[in-house]
Order: C-alpha cells, then sequence, then structure tokens
C-alpha cells in the first residue's frame, strides 16, 4: 500500500488539548510519513497550534466543529446532544470512506455509544469488544475485554479470540499468536462454565488463525509466553486497573527509597528501565467488532502518548485489521457447523 | 484471655516440612510466647527437627500421623483417602474442640474440602470464603473471596463483607472498617445486576459493622483507602495473582537495571522497600464461614512467612473472630427482615 493512512482525529477530547494533539502529530510525522489526517475541532483552536514549517500543515486538513463531547459527559447524554460534536464527526467520516481510521482521546464511553450508533457490526459478531497492549517480559501482549461487556457467553469470548488474534497479527507482521482464556487455575475443570464451553470451541487448533494453549492465570499475564489473553470486560478491567494500580504502588514506593546519589549511579539503567514501563508506549485501546476500526488515546496522555497511538492506527491499517476479523470468523463459521 | 491459644499444626504440608514448620514455631515463640502447638505428623521426623533446649519442646505435643496430604492431589482424593492424614487429624481436632484454631501450609483445595466435610458452616452462610491480606500504603487491607467460590450471588457477597469485617476487627484492634464492592467504575449503575443488588443491601450504613464506602476499582486496592475489599471468588483471584505477576515484572526489571553500587549506595532504603513488600509478611490465606477459624500459609514459604501466619491465628482467636462474624450476621439478618 504506497497511498498514506488516513486518520479521523478528534482534536478535542482529552487533557490539553488540541495542544496536544498536533504535538503528537508533530511528533509521529518526524518519525513516519505516511499517516494523512483529518482533524476534527475547533479550527482558530486549532491552528494556533500549529506552528510555521510544521509538516502537520502539509499532511492534514482541518474541519471546523465547534462542539465537543465533554470528558465527564455520560454516554447517554453523548448520544443524546452529540451530532455536532468532534468526536461525532470524526467517527462518521469512518462512514463516508473518508478515513480509514478514528483516533480520540475522549470520552472512552461516549466513543463506544456513538461509534456503535454510526457505523455496523461485522456481520457474525454480537458484542464489539475493548482492546488494550499489555507489556510483557519479551515485548507486548493484546488483553480484550477491557469493559466494553460485562457479561460474556461462550460466542461472545470465541469472537474476542478471533479479533484478538487478528489484531495482534495485523501489529506484529502476521506472527501467529499464542492465545489463552483468563481463569483461575489451569486444569480444564476449573473455572465456570462458559469458560469451560469457550475451551471447548476453541480447542481445536487445526482450523485456529492462532495457536489455542488453553488457560492461563494472573500472576504470568506479562511472563511473555501468551499473546493474545481472552477474557470477559468485567475481569479485563479489573485486571488492568490492579496491574496498573500495583506498579503504581511499587514505582512510588521504591522512588522514596531510592537516595538521589544512586539515581545518579544507575541514571542510563533506571531509564531504560522506565522506559521499558512506560505506559506512554501501552497507549492506545482498540475498538473491535465494528466496521471500521478505532483508537482511544488515554485521555490523561501526553504527545508521545498521542503519537505512540497514531502508531498503532497506521499499523492496524496497513496490517488489514478488519479483513483478518472477517476471514478468522468464517473459520469459526465453519468450525462450528461441523 | 489469659490462657495460651492452641493452635493445630499439620506439620507436614508444603515445601520443606516439617523442617520450616518447626522453625518457624520457634521463631515465633521467642517474639511471643502465647501459643500452644499441637503437631501432627511423622514423630520421628518432626523430633529429629526440634533442638535441645529448643522453646517448642514444652510448647508443643507431637501427635504421631504417618501419612500425609500430597501438595499436588486433587481435592477429590484428599476427601476420599484423607482420613489418616496429618491435615485431616489438625482439622480434626477442632471439631472436638482440643484447639482454637487450625494451620496448614499444604494443599488449599484439599484443605477446603477436608474442612467443609469435618466443621460445621455458621448458621446463615452458604459459601465459607477465602480472605488475604493485601499490602497498600497505609498498612494491610483483607481481600475476599480469593478463589473458594467461582459464583457467588448478593447474599454471597453481602455475607463475606459481614466476614471480612468480622476478620479486619479481629486482627486491628476493632478499628471499624471502611468496606467497598470491587467493581469497574464507581457510579451506582455499573457493574453487573449481582453487585446493584448488593450495593443496595450494604448501603445503610446504620446497622452496618463496617463504613459502606460503595465501590472501588483495581487501582485503588492498594490506596489505603478501603480496609475490606469484597469480590467473587473468580475475580479476586484474577485481581490477586495479576497484582502478584505485576510486582514480580517490575521488581525482577527493576533489579537487572540497578547497578551494585547504586544498591549499596541505597542499601537501607532498598531493605526498608523489600521489608514493606516482603510477600511473607501478607503470608496466610484465612478460611470464613465454618464454625471454627483455619489458615492456610502458603506451600512455599519459609519459616518467616510460617511465623507470620501462626501470628494471623493468634490474634484471630484473640480477637473472637468467630463470634464477631455471628453478631455481624445477625444484624444483616435484622436488615433484610425490615
Amino acid at each position: 500500500m504506497s497511498q498514506k493512512v488516513k486518520i479521523a482525529v478528534d482534536a478535542m477530547g482529552g487533557e490539553n488539548s488540541p495542544r496536544k494533539i498536533i504535538q503528537g502529530l508533530e511528533i509521529s510525522l518526524k518519525e513516519d510519513n505516511n499517516n494523512f489526517f483529518y482533524l476534527y475541532g475547533d479550527e482558530n483552536l486549532i491552528k494556533k497550534e500549529i506552528h510555521k514549517n510544521s509538516p502537520v500543515s502539509k499532511n492534514s486538513e482541518i474541519i471546523n466543529v465547534k462542539e465537543k463531547i465533554l470528558d465527564d459527559e455520560s454516554p447517554f447524554s453523548a448520544a443524546k446532544r452529540g451530532k455536532e460534536t468532534s468526536m461525532w464527526k470524526s467517527i462518521e467520516s469512518l462512514k463516508d470512506k473518508k478515513a480509514d481510521i478514528a483516533l480520540s482521546a475522549g470520552n472512552t464511553g461516549a466513543m463506544l455509544v456513538i461509534s456503535r450508533l454510526l457505523l455496523k457490526t461485522i456481520e457474525g459478531i454480537n458484542k464489539p469488544a475493548l482492546a488494550a497492549l499489555w507489556p510483557n517480559q519479551n515485548d507486548m501482549s493484546v488483553v480484550l475485554d477491557l469493559g466494553a461487556n460485562i457479561d460474556c457467553n461462550e460466542k461472545n469470548l470465541s469472537d474476542f479470540a478471533s479479533m484478538g488474534s487478528a489484531l495482534f497479527k495485523s501489529l506484529f507482521n502476521n506472527k501467529r499468536p499464542r492465545l489463552a482464556l483468563l481463569n483461575v487455575g489451569l486444569e480444564e475443570t476449573k473455572g465456570n462454565e462458559i469458560l469451560k464451553k469457550t475451551f471447548s470451541i476453541l480447542k481445536n487448533n487445526e482450523i485456529n488463525d492462532f495457536e489455542f494453549s488453553g488457560y492461563i492465570e494472573g500472576n504470568n499475564i506479562m511472563s511473555g509466553n501468551i499473546d493474545v489473553i481472552v477474557t470477559d470486560g468485567f475481569t479485563g478491567n479489573v485486571a488492568l486497573k490492579t496491574a496498573e494500580g500495583t506498579a503504581n504502588f511499587i514505582t512510588t514506593n521504591l522512588k522514596n527509597s531510592l537516595n538521589k546519589l544512586s539515581m545518579l549511579i544507575s541514571y542510563n539503567s533506571l531509564k531504560k528501565f522506565k522506559e521499558k514501563l512506560d505506559p506512554r508506549k501501552y497507549n492506545g485501546a482498540i475498538f473491535l467488532g465494528l466496521e471500521n476500526p478505532l483508537v482511544k488515546s488515554h485521555g490523561s496522555t501526553d504527545s508521545i502518548g498521542f503519537a505512540h497511538s497514531i502508531n498503532v492506527c497506521n499499523k492496524i491499517v496497513r496490517g488489514n485489521l478488519i479483513q483478518k476479523i472477517k476471514s478468522n470468523l468464517l473459520t469459526v463459521d465453519e468450525k462450528l457447523k461441523q
């Protein structure tokens, strides 16, 4: 694909927007000039942030939209009054095929609701899901669902497996992922009935698009042996937030423990450690299951974090995520018919 | 209570037993001489570990039991053939009122099944639960259930609230705990139907034995604002193991980042940091809901970890845990009648 990836950006969502958005675009364009941006938001505010000679001028088009979804607005209110907002318009551009993917650092609940209102669900998917990248000992894993669906059945979980596997392949050059279901033990008898039913749907590796490795427990999410981890939105949300809280607890306590001299002496190594765990690298939740891809950047991330989520957008489009999901689902459908 | 606390110890369960068990008893007796131990296990092996002049000789009685439950044995097998094992006999001693509490570092599943076979459930409790201590920014919290019950309804969760609150008070000098339900958001509308029903049962603080603080998210478990965190056994198990995995991931990566000189310079502070997070301090899952209390020490812990779980046993008995649970349940019963 020599054409540029067209990204519809909600320039107004999240903290310090549109400033961090425009700065994020700049960082991204300096590294990779293969994206074109449609910027939805207040033209005056956006233009103020684009400096002379900035690569953003040449690689973007501003669509002036005065209103925006508030970060603390309820999904219901967003759906009701959202039509003239930057988030709505950016998502709508997918429907019109103007852009390949939409990106926002705004309100997650609003984005979930608006995208479901405007975009079709992929045929065969009942429940779209929210996936994220999770650091591990080797590189990173895909984990889903992270909160879009509180209650899930075996059909939903096996759809998540197809979609998560497609996402991993889009991001990591078609590498066949090792996939597991998050559970409280490794034996086939462990867990609830839904997990057992999902296990029996997924266990036929001959027709899977992934290597099904059975169950995984919470303590092994970061060990690097599994690439895609599937769970319901309730468990996934609790696991993700618990990991964030634990990481925060340890690094805060550690920071208070090290004195300045020893920090100085280990400066370079600590920098590498910090870089490896930098949450900005794992920034960007991916909406899976709609006819068009969408990425949600963290509301509180900065321009570097936003640039990372632009990179995710590019990989998703170049990696033909939606086509990959559809072909995975076909395989599963055939399997269920047998 | 001037009488000694009588602890029935399965001397054969877990790694390096009975050696670590006897060494754990020694450590504990040197700090606090208020326990008496009934040691169930192979008399010859146990006696070999008790050195001359050891405080263990004067403060224990060995009950010779040749067989033991294996660490990897299925709960079904343990129930079927377990009658002549050290774990079974130690739990049976509670039934006969010989001991106040039972302690094992053996097989958790076997201990759950054998204790339910031998001991009565507290009237009004349908499902006993497994609670643990979790470090937080101030001190530690009680979290339950951690895996005894995969599926829980609102009655089970409100029972867990009564039992967890009683446990916290037993351990921390009757301090009224702040209690919350683990959920994916803080608003009343978040979560599944069971959580919403539990919320409405617990929200009347006037008759609670605890201060109900609503919902808590995974990232705040360690913030120190909540003392008792209630969840179903599936979510609790995933959260606990995810936290363990995250802590392990970060400390391993950190260790590889710090050079020897800077470790030396920050030696004292790093020692304090390590002590604060020492998993041996939080060693000991507590079985709640049976007519007698039981503590499960981690199978892989050492003598120091085992000594910590002896300390937990002492506090539970001195703190009248079972009486506290019963009086909490009475209040809840009255509440439900209104």
